[in-house]
């Protein structure tokens, strides 16, 4: 990659001064800073930095509460409902995963759906709260409408995705955080800048046929559930988005389906509103409420070693644990610095003087 | 389809008959019957009674307790994990669902972690029993290895089954029941019956290359996991079923990966057992621990006519709702009778007449 690296802590720095800025307690913009730099640490790169000014937008336009009171609207010992009052997804969904956190503490799991929030950038910082405690993470979230369900050419669904962590021994946890969708938009959004084809079964065009024209998705297409089409099980990925989607939504009173308010503020907002913002839904699982710890990460290691020690197809590429790939490109980013590309660059500096902040 | 049709209740009443002479209890033998007809009812036809005598060979080895001591062997509030002291899965899973649906009712959710099991028939079954209680329902288990991971050629995951039901008001249930591969097993069986080629994604020859030879799977290739390959998300298909052998076996102390029993009892055990049987992971989610069940069915009746009225690519296929076409085919399937390859018919005769049971 050619771009230009950013220390970590320079880009932290400008982000919490922006969150700051927008009327966030310093706790707050500091947090949303720490999870949305945790997107570019990661390596997901269209879940971090990049989207700060999208984030800004939002609270221009009043579908952001820079100082929520985010508060438990019903609960039970091991589940709980959360109206984030229009805060950043960025704030809310760290407090509500404490929150199942502290109910698994009690009752052994705790389950904590959402409503009235916005986006939470990655789902797995969330979930990864959880493993320090010795519990697996879950976290899943709805998102703008760009997914048709199978045999349908109408956008319904986000890329809504499921993140569940795992921990481990001696090895590093297991932690699989994945769109529901062939490919997250992020993926489709480097081929639009590059003008390259995607493979066949990630977009489809408007009248519902199968294309590898990256750009038909901003042309009324739509991206394709895990699977792709029916005959590679695109159901399956179908379905998956819709527990995310019912779990994240229907459960908590967010909206949901083709309701969730999109991310872009320049889109306008659907004239129904079923619920309230979109929503999130956090799991947290005390491994001892099952299993002594010890026992269970002595097997978990067993578990990583066997699939890491898996037999490759070709020896140039070894079977991956989920989460390894994000790992490497942490410690790697962590050292050597952020790549920005030319154009977020010029977008935070502009962000940057807009705001009396220095890049 | 031109097999021979059975009317359900004959199905069921030889079933309960030969799992009573195998030494189940009476009422045992009836629930075994009645778990392992609803894959026959809902069309999964490779789960049904078409396996009744696989069942009974792994109780002529040895490896079914015909009458088990199932019980709670660690527990908390919202969580349980369960012992089925090698009894059948058909028998194990229900105790199993009802210790979740029993502390969902208490602590707002229950979730089950099962060891020492076998075969559970279909997922769906399991899960579809938190309905009726106005609860979410999971089902998941582990089984025989025969996926490989992304970047492998080893099979170290089963199609290990994700089942998530959840109540409507007026609309029917939503009830999702996916193996986590491109296609189930049951699928590539009717192909190499009628030899027929598979579309690329749904398996892999020994040397990890792709294929249409569904033949593949019996000469030392592997099912691949939902996506098919790195390029349609084959990892994110890899990730669930892990997630699935996580949940269902490390949990519980059941045998994981390549350690996992097989079903066919011909195929030698694995010199390594790591764990007790074959894992499961029940879970059941109290819907009034989130908000008044009222105001949920009302949504979820809405999500559902907004999803089934979606604008579809060709008329001629609707978009459908998870769980749709099983419950069309119990519908007919209960009024017509149930079709059965004369092979399954003749290996059910041979049965009847080994164990003295009139078919």
């Amino acid at each position: 990659m050619s771009d230009k690296l950013f220390p970590y802590l320079q880009l932290l720095h400008f982000t919490r001064s922006v969150f700051e800025k927008i009327g966030c307690t310093p706790s707050d913009a500091e947090l949303a800073a720490k999870v949305l730099l945790s997107a570019d640490l990661r390596g997901i790169d269209s879940h971090g930095v990049a989207r700060l000014s999208g984030y800004v937008r939002l609270w221009e336009v009043n579908r952001v509460n820079a100082s929520p009171d985010i508060r438990i609207i019903h609960e039970s010992p091991s589940t709980a409902v959360i109206d984030g009052d229009g805060g950043l997804g960025l704030v809310v969904a760290p407090f509500a995963m404490q929150v199942a956190i502290d109910k698994a503490n009690i009752a052994g799991t705790g389950w904590v759906s959402v409503q009235n929030s916005n986006h939470f950038g990655i789902a797995g910082y969330h979930a990864m709260m959880a493993l320090e405690h010795d519990m697996i993470g879950w976290a899943m979230t709805n998102a703008s409408p760009l997914v048709a369900p199978t045999f349908s050419i109408e956008r319904l669904l986000g890329t809504n995705p499921i993140c569940v962590a795992i921990p481990a021994g001696d090895e590093p946890p297991f932690v699989a955080d994945l769109a529901t969708t062939t490919a997250a938009n992020g993926k489709l959004e480097i081929l639009q800048r590059k003008n390259q084809n995607a493979p066949y079964g990630w977009v489809q065009d408007k009248n519902g046929n199968a294309s590898i024209n990256p750009h038909e998705l901003k042309a009324g297409g739509a991206l394709l559930p895990l699977g792709g089409d029916r005959e590679h099980g695109s159901h399956k990925g179908y379905a998956l988005g819709a527990i995310v989607d019912i779990f994240s939504a229907v459960l908590s009173g967010a909206n949901y389906g083709p309701w969730v308010p999109p991310f872009p503020a320049y889109v306008p907002m659907p004239e129904e509103q079923p619920g309230k913002g979109i929503g999130h839904f956090f799991g947290a699982m005390r491994i001892d409420a099952f299993r002594p710890a010890d026992d269970f990460k002595l097997h978990m290691d067993k578990w990583i070693r066997r699939f890491r020690g898996a037999k490759p197809v070709d020896t140039e590429e070894q079977v991956l644990i989920p989460g390894d790939p994000e790992r490497e490109m942490e410690e790697n980013r962590i050292r050597s610095g952020i790549p920005l590309l030319h154009a977020v660059e010029e977008d935070l500096k502009y962000l940057g003087e807009k705001m009396g902040i220095k890049w």
